[in-house]
C-alpha cells in the first residue's frame, strides 16, 4: 500500500537516477533510505535492550536472539502509523517495539534514553555503515582503475597545459597521476574520519541525568551499548553527539567530490573537437544529439561536474547544522534528513566517473600531433602559437646556465621571430647559431646529449623534455595501489 | 512494475514528507515530478506538431485532438526503455511519440528542434505551472492568514526587543505585520517573474540555422509553438534559454523562503519557556519529548528554519547554472534537474508555517505581564533589567524635548538607580520630581496628557507607548488583503 | 597618523586591486570606504535636523547651509577618538557633531532617531550612490562595447560548439549578442532596483514610538528626513529597513557577475591554443610566463572568473542577513559591512572585463578554419572529428523534410564513413547522390539554392548554414545600444 | 607616497577593525598583508639560491647572510613598480632581486623555477607562519579560558535547555565544558594539518622538466629549497601545490569558526531580558542604545556571530578553488588571496570571543531562580510552563523503574494537573501519594537518597538532579589544559 510508482517521485535521486544507477541505489538503501533510517533506530534500541540485560547480568545468547528477532520484524509502516497518533517519531517507534518484545523486557525498551540517544547513534551507525560498504569501495575502484590508467600511460607524451596554453611536455599517467595522489589521499582520510564516528546515550541534555537514576555507572551502560553498534561514545554531549564527528566526513567526501569534479573537468576538456587527445566509450547506437547526427558528447564527464555543482554547495548546510542552541534546538532535523541525498549525489558521481575511466580511450597519434605540431600551430600559419614552442623553456634554462643574464629575453624573441615566420620554434632556433651552441655545449655537459650536434633534434622532438613525468605516474600507481590493497574492512560491533 | 515502497526512497522528500505533507506532494507531482517531467516534453513535441501544421495550413481542430491523445498516451516506462538503447532521453521521447501519431504527421515529430528546444520549454511550463498552481496559492493563503492574525492583535500589546533585549513597545499585530509587508512584496515579485519564464524554438546554437531550412519565418514558428504552451520566446538563446529567466525566480523563492525562516526564528524565541508569549498549537496526545513528559516543543518552526538551513545554500548551484560554455555544455544538466527538490522544500516550509500560524495562540497575560514587569525584572531583584525600563526612552525624549541637552546621561543614571534599588523605572522617576516635571509638562504640551501631573501613569503602563504600532498594523493587513484578492490566474496559453 | 602603508594592507581590495585599478578604487571610496561610511551618517543626520526644522517652519537657507558645512567639517577620526569613550558608534558621532552645530540645534541633533534610523539610511543612500555613479556607468560602458563588438563582428563565421563539440555554424557577433541581450536586462534591473531602497526614521523598534513624542505626524517627519537623501520609507520597518530592497539588488549584481563569468569562461576557452580565435590585447613587454617565453595567457578573463569564485558565494551572507530576530538582532553588523568588499569586487570585474572586450582581437583566418576543416579534424585523419560534420544537421533535416522517416540515421552513417575514410562530410555526401539529389531538390524548392545542383556547394560552405545569426546580432546590438543611451541620470534628492 | 588614510580602505578589516583590533592586526600583518606575501617570496626566492649553492657545494654563511640580507632589502613599491613594465609580479620581483644580488650569483635567480614555485611555496609558509605564530597561540588562550570557566562553574546549577523550553539541569561548566571539547579537538586538529603544508620546485607543469636541465635529482634540488623554508614538497604536483593541503586546514578553520558561533549564539541567548544568566562585560561608561538609555546588550557575542556569517560562505570559494583545468588554469589567483581576509575574519572572531569569555558574569541567583522556579512558571501562572516541571524525567524514569509500563503517561498526566491547578511539579507529585511512594522505594534502593520519605524534597531541588554534569566538565577541563599546554612550538626551518 505503500507503494508508488518511481516517477512519480520528486528527486532525481529517487527517480532517474534510482533507475540508470540502480545497482548503486540498491546498495545505499540499506543504509540512506527511509526503511534504512527506521531500522538503524530498532537496532539501537535494541542494543539498549541488550546493554541493560547485560548490566544486570541477565541476558543470554537466546534472550539475544528473540530481541533481534523482534526488532527485524518492525515494519517502517507500523512506526509510521503509530507516529499519526504521538507526532514524535521515536516515542512511535518505541510503542511499536514495546509489542514485539518479551512482555517482561518491555520496560527496557528506551530506558534511560531519550531520543537523540538513539537517532544519532543510529545515523553514526549507518554513516559509518555506508561509508564502509558503499563509499570507500566504489572510491577503491575508482583509485585502482586511475592506478591502472596512470601506470598504463606512464610514457605517453602529451603536452603540458597551463592557461589552457600549451606550456612544456608531460605524459597522459603524469597526467592521470594528479588524481591517484589527491584522491588516494582523501580515501585515506574517509577512512579514519568514519572509523571516528560517534554515538551517545548520555540522555536529554548530554548530563547522564536519566541514566544516573538507573545504574551505578552511567558511561559503562553507555559504552556497552554503543560497542554493540561497533560505535564509541561523543566525548561530550549535549542532546546530541557533538556535531563535528560527521561533519569532518562530510566535507572529505566533498574533498573528494572536488577531486573527481576537476579530473571530470579534464575530461571534458581533453575531448573537445579541436582536442581530441581523450575519448569516453561511445555505445554503437548511442545518440549524441538529436539534430546533430556526428556529436559524441562527453556526457558522463559533464554528468559528474553537474552533480558537483548541485552538491558541493549543502556543504553550508553540514556547517550551519554545527550551531545548534543550548543542548540543542530542532532545527538540524529536517536539514540532517538531506544527508542522504548528498552522500547519493555524491556516490552517483563516483560511479559515473568509475564508468567513464574505464572506458577511457587515448589517441595517441592526435597526442603526439598536439605536442609536436601541434594543433594551433598549423603549418598554415593560422595558429595563434608557433609548432614546437613548449620547447622555449628548456631552451630558455640551458641558455641561462651558461651565464646569459637576459636568457629569457633572448628566447622570447625567437619565439616572435618563429611566429612571425611561420615557422617552428626548432627551426627559428637553428637560425641563431651561437645560441644553439652554447645551449648544446650545456646539454652535452649535463649528459643530456652526447655531442653539442644533438641538440637541435632534442628541441623537434619535444616529448623528450618531460622531465620526470613517467618516473613519477609509475611511483604513485606502484604507492596508491598498495595502499588500496590495504586492510580496509569495517570494523565490526562487538 | 516501476512502482516501490516509499520507504525505499532516499531524498526525505520522497519519503518521509511525502506522507506527512501528502496533498501538498499530490500538488506538486503533476509538475514536478519525473512523469511530469515526460509529460511536459511530449506536451511540447505536440505543440511543435501544431505549429507545424498551424503554418502550413494544415490544422484541424480533430487533428489537434488525435495528436493531444496520442500524446497523452505516451508512459514515461516506454520513454525510459527506449532510452536504454538510445542513451539520449528525448531522442526516446522522439521515438516513441513518432509511434503515437497518425503516420503521415510522424515527420512532423521533432522537426527543427533540438533536444533543448523541447527541453528548456518544458521546464519552463512546468515551472511556471508549479508556480501558478501550488506556490503562489501556498504563499497566498499563508499570507491571509497573517494579515488575519496582524489585524487581531494590532492593539496587543508585546514588548518589543533588540538584541534579546527588552527595547520598547510594540504590539503583537505590528510585530506580524513586518511579515505581512515583507512576504506580500515578495509574492507579488514571484507572480511578475512566473509570468516572464521563456521558451525557445531556436535550435542547437539558438541561431534557427534548422528552421531556417525548413520554414520561411522561424521566428514565426517559435512563436505559435511557445503559444500554445503559453511562453514567449527567450529574448536571445544558445542551444538553452538565457538562464536568468528562471533564475531570478528562484531567487525570489529564496527570498520568501529567508523570510520565511525568520518569521519561525521569530516564533521559536517567543516560545521559549521563559518567554511564552506565542505558541504553536499541540495535539492532545502529542509527545513533546520521549523522556521529558512535560515538554511542549516549537517543532514546526524549528521544521521550517531546518529546511530553510537545507535549501538555502543550494541557491549557490542556480548560480553556478548560469554558466555555460559557448552555446551550452551539459554541465546544468543533472543539477538543474535538482530544482525540482528545491521548489518541493520551499512548498514544505510554506505549508508548515501556514499550519503554524493557523493553529498560533497568543498568551495576552503573559504578554502584558513580560512588557509591564516584566520577565527577567522581577521584584526580588534577580533580573538583570529593571522593571519598565522599556519607557527610558521616551523620558530620555521628553526630557530633551524641554532644552535638556545631557538628557541620555540623566535617564540612563536613573535607570542604574532602578536596578540597585531594586524598583520600577517609573519609581525611580517618581523620586526625581524636577526631571518628572520637567517631562510632564513637555507630555501636556504634546497633547499626550491633559495634565503634567498624569506623566507617572503614563511611565507606569508601557503599552500606552507603542506609537504608531497598531495603525501600521491595521494598514498592512487590509493593504495585502486587498491586493492578494487581485487577479492572480494563470495566463492560459493560446 | 591614520594613514599606514598600502602594503601593510590585508585585502586584496585595499592593496594589490587598489593599485592595478587604481581609478576604479578612487570612484569607490566616495561611497563605500569607512570614510564615505562616517561621512553618510554625518549627511542622515544632518538630513534629520533639517527635516525638524522644516516640521517647525524655522528652517532658512543660510542655516542649511550652516548645517551642511557643520557636518562636512566632521573627521573620521574625531569620531573614532570619541567611540573609544563611548564604545557606540553613532553615540560617538552625535557627540561630535553636536559640538560643530549652532548650540541652539544642538538638541536637534539625533532627536527623535535610533542609530539604524541613521544607520541604514545612510546604507541605502550610499548604496543608491555607488550603483547610479559608479556601477552602472561601469556596467553601461561594458554593454556598449558588447554591442559595437555584436555588431561589427555580426556576420564573422564561428563553429557553434556545445558540449565543447562542433555543433554548426554561428556567427562572432551573435556569439557576443548573448551577452549584450543577457546582461543589457540585467543592467536595467540594477537600475529599476537601485531607485527603490528605502530609509527609515521609525525608531528602535519601528513604530514611530520617540518621534510619536516629539511631533503630531511621525510618518510626514520621516518622509521630509529621508527625501532630503533622495529616498522613501520603508513600508514597514523593524529596527531595521525592510532588507529586501537591499538583498535584491545585492542579487542582480550577482546575476550580472554571473553573466560576465559566463563570458570570462567563453573567452578563456577561445583562446586555447588548439582554438586560437579570439585574444586578448597584450602589451608588446608583456611576460605571459616567468620561464616559458612563448606564453600568452587569457589572464584577465581567468581573473573575472576568479572574482567571481571568491564574490559569488558571498550571496549566502546577504541571504543568512535576512533574518534578524525580533526587532532586530545585531548579528547582522559586522556581515553587512563586508557589503563594500562585494561591491568592490563586482567592480573590479565589470571594470577588467571591459578592458578585455576594448582589446579583444579576432582571428578570422582561424575561424574561417576551425569552422571550415577545421582544426580537430585535421586531413591527416587524426582528429576525432570529420571537417565539415557541423552540416550533418542541415542534411538531416532537409533529407526528413522530402519524408524520409529515418533521416537522421542516414545522416548519421554518412557521418562515420566520413570518418572511417578520412574525407570531409560534404565528400561523403557525395559519395550518396540519391540522398544528395533530395537534399538538393528541397533546397531548391525552399528557395535556399538556385538549383539542386548547387546543394554540394552549400555543404562545402558551413558558413552559410548560420541561421539568423547576423540578424539577431545586429537587432540585439541596436536594441541594446540605445536602451543603454536612456536616462540613466540618478534620480536626484529634494 | 604609498600610505593612505585607513578610512579610505574599503574592506572592514582594513579599516574598522584594524583599529579596535589593532593588536591582532598587527600580529597578523608580518604573514598575511601583501607586504608579507611580496617579503615571502623573495624569502622563497632566496632559498632557492641557497639550494642551487649547496647544490653545488658553494654554499657558505656569509654567502647565505648576503643574499638574506639582499631579499630584505628588497620594498614591496619596487616590485610594484617593476610590475608595471612587466605585468607580472614574480617576473618583477625577479628583475628587482637580480639587482640586489652579488652580480655573479644574479643567474641563480628563480633558476629552474616557474612562478608558482615561489608562490604556492611561499603561500604555505606563511599560513604554516600565520597559523603557528597567531591562530593557534589565540585558540589555545580562548581554550584555556574556557577550560577555566568550566572547571569554576563546574557545580554551578543551571536548567538544560532543548528547543528553548527547560529540559533538566545541568550546570553552568558543563554547559561550556561543550566547547572545552569541541574547540580542543579543533585546535589539535589545526595543529596536525598546518604541519603538513606543503611546497614545491617542480616546475611549470609539475614534471620537473626545467630542473632536470640543471641539476642530476631535481626532487633533492627540492627537498633542500623546501627545507629551508620548514616545509616538505607536494606529494604530486600540477604546476600548482595539490590543494587539498591548504584546503582541508581552511575547512578545519571553519569548523573551528562555526563551534565559536555556536558558543556565540548560547551566551546571546543566555543573556536575553528574560532570561539574564550570563552577562558580558560591560564598560562603565559603554552605550547599549543610542536612545534606549536602560539597555545592555551583547553586541561582542553578536558581532562574533555575525562575522561567521561572513565568513563561512567562504568555504564555497575554497572548494571551488580545488579545480584547475590540465596543469592549471589561472582561475584560482584572485580568489585565493582573498583567503587573507579569510584567515583575518577567522582571527577577529577567535580573538573577540576571548574577551568575551575573559569578562563573562554569571548570576548564580538568577541561574537558581530560573532552575528552581524559574523564569516562565511564575506562581500567577502566567507562565507557560510549571514550575520544577524539570524533574518530570526522573520522576518517570524511577516509576518506570518500578515497573510500571505506562510511566511516561502517568507523569505527563501530572505535569498537565500541575498546570492546570498553577502548582510546582513536586506539589502536584505530592497529591499522588503512590506514585510518589514508588518513586521513593526505587531512589532508596539506588541509593540516591537514604530512605524513601527524602524523595520529595528531591524533587523540590532540581539542581540535585545533575548527573554527571560537574564530573564531566572538570575532566574536560583538565584534559584540554593538559593538551594546550603540550608542545606547540613550530617545526622550525633548517
Amino acid at each position: 500500500m505503500e507503494a508508488r510508482s518511481i516517477f512519480r517521485n520528486i528527486s532525481p535521486i529517487d527517480h532517474r537516477y534510482s533507475i540508470s544507477e540502480q545497482e548503486l541505489f540498491d546498495a545505499l538503501t540499506p543504509w540512506i533510505s527511509e526503511e534504512a533510517a527506521v531500522a538503524s533506530c530498532i537496532k539501537a534500541e535494541v542494543a539498549l535492550m541488550v546493554a541493560h540485560l547485560s548490566m544486570r547480568g541477565q541476558l543470554t545468547p537466546e534472550l539475544r536472539e528473540t530481541l533481534e528477532k523482534a526488532g527485524a520484524s518492525v515494519d517502517p509502516a507500523e512506526v509510521y502509523a503509530e507516529e499519526e497518533k504521538t507526532r514524535h517519531n521515536i516515542r512511535a517507534l518505541v510503542n511499536v517495539l514495546k509489542t514485539k518484545v518479551p512482555a517482561d523486557t518491555a520496560p527496557l525498551v528506551h530506558l534511560g534514553a531519550t531520543s537523540v540517544d538513539i537517532l544519532d547513534t543510529a545515523l553514526s551507525y549507518r554513516m559509518k555503515g555506508v561509508t564502509y560498504e558503499v563509499v570507500l569501495p566504489l572510491l577503491r575502484k575508482l583509485e585502482l582503475l586511475l592506478c591502472d590508467f596512470a601506470e598504463k600511460e606512464a610514457e605517453t607524451p602529451q603536452v603540458g597545459r597551463t592557461h589552457g596554453q600549451h606550456a612544456v611536455p608531460v605524459t597522459v599517467g603524469f597526467a592521470l597521476a594528479e588524481y591517484v595522489s589527491r584522491l588516494g589521499k582523501s580515501i585515506l582520510e574517509i577512512e579514519r574520519l568514519a572509523s571516528g564516528l560517534k554515538g551517545k546515550l548520555a540522555g536529554a541534555v548530554g548530563a547522564y541525568n536519566a541514566t544516573t537514576m538507573i545504574v551505578r555507572d552511567p558511561e559503562e551502560l553507555e559504552r556497552i551499548y554503543l560497542a554493540g553498534l561497533g560505535l564509541e561514545p561523543s566525548e561530550h554531549s549535549t542532546q546530541l553527539v557533538e556535531p563535528e564527528y560527521l561533519l569532518r566526513l562530510l566535507l572529505e567526501f566533498n574533498v573528494a567530490f572536488g577531486i573527481i569534479a576537476n579530473l571530470a573537468d579534464d575530461l571534458r576538456n581533453l575531448q573537445r573537437t579541436e582536442i581530441g587527445e581523450l575519448r569516453e566509450g561511445f555505445g554503437a547506437d548511442q545518440v549524441g544529439s538529436s539534430t546533430m547526427p556526428q556529436k559524441r558528447n562527453p556526457w558522463n564527464s559533464e554528468h559528474v561536474k553537474s552533480l558537483w555543482k548541485a552538491f558541493m554547495p549543502r556543504t553550508m548546510t553540514f556547517f550551519m547544522d554545527q550551531i545548534s542552541e543550548h543542548q540543542r534546538d530542532l532545527s538540524n532535523s529536517a536539514s540532517q534528513r538531506f544527508t542522504a541525498d548528498y552522500v547519493a549525489g555524491f556516490c552517483l558521481a563516483v560511479s559515473r566517473m568509475k564508468g567513464v575511466v574505464e572506458g577511457l580511450g587515448v589517441d595517441r597519434e592526435r597526442l603526439l600531433y598536439n605536442l609536436r605540431g601541434g594543433t594551433g600551430t598549423e603549418a598554415s600559419g593560422r595558429g595563434s602559437g608557433i609548432a614546437g614552442g613548449v620547447m622555449a623553456e628548456p631552451a630558455y634554462i640551458l641558455l641561462a646556465e651558461t651565464g646569459v643574464s637576459d636568457a629569457h629575453e633572448v628566447i622570447r624573441r625567437i619565439t616572435l621571430a618563429a611566429e612571425k615566420d611561420g615557422i617552428s620554434f626548432a627551426e627559428a632556433l637553428a637560425k641563431e647559431p651561437e645560441v644553439l651552441e652554447r645551449i648544446g655545449g650545456k646539454m652535452a655537459e649535463l649528459g643530456l646529449t652526447a655531442s653539442s650536434g644533438e641538440a637541435l633534434a632534442f628541441f623537434r622532438e619535444p616529448e623528450r623534455y618531460s622531465g620526470l613525468a613517467a618516473k613519477k605516474a609509475k611511483a604513485l600507481a606502484a604507492k596508491y595501489r598498495n595502499l588500496m590493497a590495504g586492510s580496509c574492512a569495517r570494523p565490526s560491533a562487538e
